[in-house]
C-alpha cells in the first residue's frame, strides 16, 4: 500500500460551523480516509494542542496518518505522523531538523519545478493545487488544472506520493485519479456533505475503481 | 549575575510602525537589555523564522538572552534561549519535553498560586502582570498592582527570577524594582520612545540604583 492513497481529509471548523475538527476527523476515519490534517490558522497553540491530542488518539486507533498543517511544535507535542508545509511555513530542511527522519513532511507545490525542489529538500509527499477553483482557501491562487497534474505526475518518481487538492469533489475526483493523483485532499467535499463519512467512502470507491490496481 | 536582571524588551511591530522587530532588538541590545522576546501573533511561521534567525545573530553576539513568545518550533529552529508561555500556549511540561533541559521557559502568571504552579511545572522564570494598566495587550486583564508583586516576590525562592510586566515605564519602574522585580518587561516604553536605546539605558540605571546590590 502506498504511503498516501485514496482520501486525505483536511479539517476546517469554518467550512461547516456545526462540525468541530474532531467531528470531521471521526467522519474521515469512519469513511476510510488514509490521512487527516489538522488545519486552523486562527486557533491558539493551546487549542491546536488539545485538538491534536484528541486526533492522535482517534487516528492511532484507526491506523490513519495524522498531519498537522504548518506547526512543527504541535506535531511534535501531539506525536503526529508529520506536518504539511506551504510557502508561509518553515522551509522543509528546517522542519526536518526538528522532526527527525521518521516523521513525514508534505509540501504544497504549484508546478513541476516546485515538486522537484520539494523532493530534493526531503519532502515525503507533495500536494499540487488548486486543481480546480475553490473558495475554501482564498489565497490558493488560480487553478492549475488536470494537465498540470499530469505533467507533475510525469516528472515524479513513479512511487512518489502525489496528492491533489483544491475544488475536488465526487463529480470530478475520477478525472483527478485518472490524471495520476494517489490521493485527493478534500475540505468542503467532506465538511459540507450531508453525510461526511459517506462522502469519503464514495471518493474512496472512485479511487479503488481507477487506481486500485496500483496498490503496491 | 541573575538569569534575568534589569530590562527585558518585548518586540512589537505595531507599537511603532516605523520600527521592525529587528530594529527594536538592535535598540534593546544597544541600551543594555538582558533579554529580548520576539512576540508577533499575526505573523506567518516563515516570517517568525526569518526574524528569529536575525535576532539570534544579534543577541548571540551581544550575549543577550533571546526568547520566543509562544512558539516552541520557532525557538528550536532559531536556536533561541527559550520560550515565553501564556495561558493560550503549550503547557510548560509539554514545552519542556520538546525544548530539553537546557532551554529556558518563562511563564506568565497573575498571582502567587499561578507563580508557584509555574515553578512546580518547571518554569525557569515567571512574569507577573499587568502591574499597571496598559493598552499594548488588550487581553491582559485588570492591573494586579505593586502589592501583588510584593506578595508574589515573598512566596518565590529568593533567587528565582521574577519579571514584572504591564504599563511599566521610566516614571514607575523604580517602584517596580523596589517591590522586588528582578527585571521589567517593556514594550511601549521602548518601541514608542523618541530614543529607544536611551529608554533601555535609563530603565537599567534605575535597576542598578535599586537592585544593583543584589547582583549575585
Amino acid at each position: 500500500m502506498r504511503l498516501l492513497a485514496g482520501v486525505y481529509v483536511i479539517t476546517d471548523r469554518f467550512a461547516n460551523l456545526s462540525l468541530t475538527h474532531i467531528d470531521i476527523v471521526r467522519y474521515a476515519v469512519e469513511g476510510g480516509a488514509s490521512a487527516v490534517q489538522l488545519r486552523d490558522k486562527q486557533a491558539t497553540t493551546r487549542q491546536l494542542w488539545e485538538w491534536g491530542l484528541a486526533i492522535r488518539e482517534i487516528t492511532s486507533r484507526a491506523k490513519v496518518l495524522f498531519f498537522v498543517n504548518d506547526r512543527v511544535d504541535i506535531a511534535l507535542a501531539c506525536e503526529a505522523d508529520g506536518v504539511h508545509l506551504g510557502d508561509d511555513d518553515l522551509p522543509v530542511p528546517a522542519a526536518r531538523r526538528l522532526l527527525g527522519a521518521k516523521r513525514l513532511i508534505g509540501r504544497s507545490v504549484a508546478n513541476e519545478e516546485e515538486a522537484i525542489a520539494a523532493i530534493r529538500q526531503g519532502a515525503d509527499y507533495v500536494s499540487l493545487g488548486s486543481i480546480f477553483a475553490t473558495d475554501t482557501k482564498p489565497d490558493a491562487g488560480p487553478p492549475v488544472g488536470l494537465e498540470r497534474l499530469k505533467k507533475v505526475r510525469s516528472v515524479l518518481p513513479q512511487d512518489y506520493p502525489l496528492v491533489a487538492i483544491g475544488g475536488i469533489n465526487l463529480s470530478n475526483a475520477d478525472k483527478v485519479f485518472e490524471a495520476g493523483a494517489d490521493a485527493v485532499a478534500v475540505i468542503s467535499a467532506v465538511a459540507k456533505a450531508d453525510d461526511p463519512s459517506q462522502a469519503v467512502r464514495s471518493l474512496l470507491d472512485l479511487w479503488r475503481r481507477i487506481r486500485g490496481g496500483d496498490r503496491g
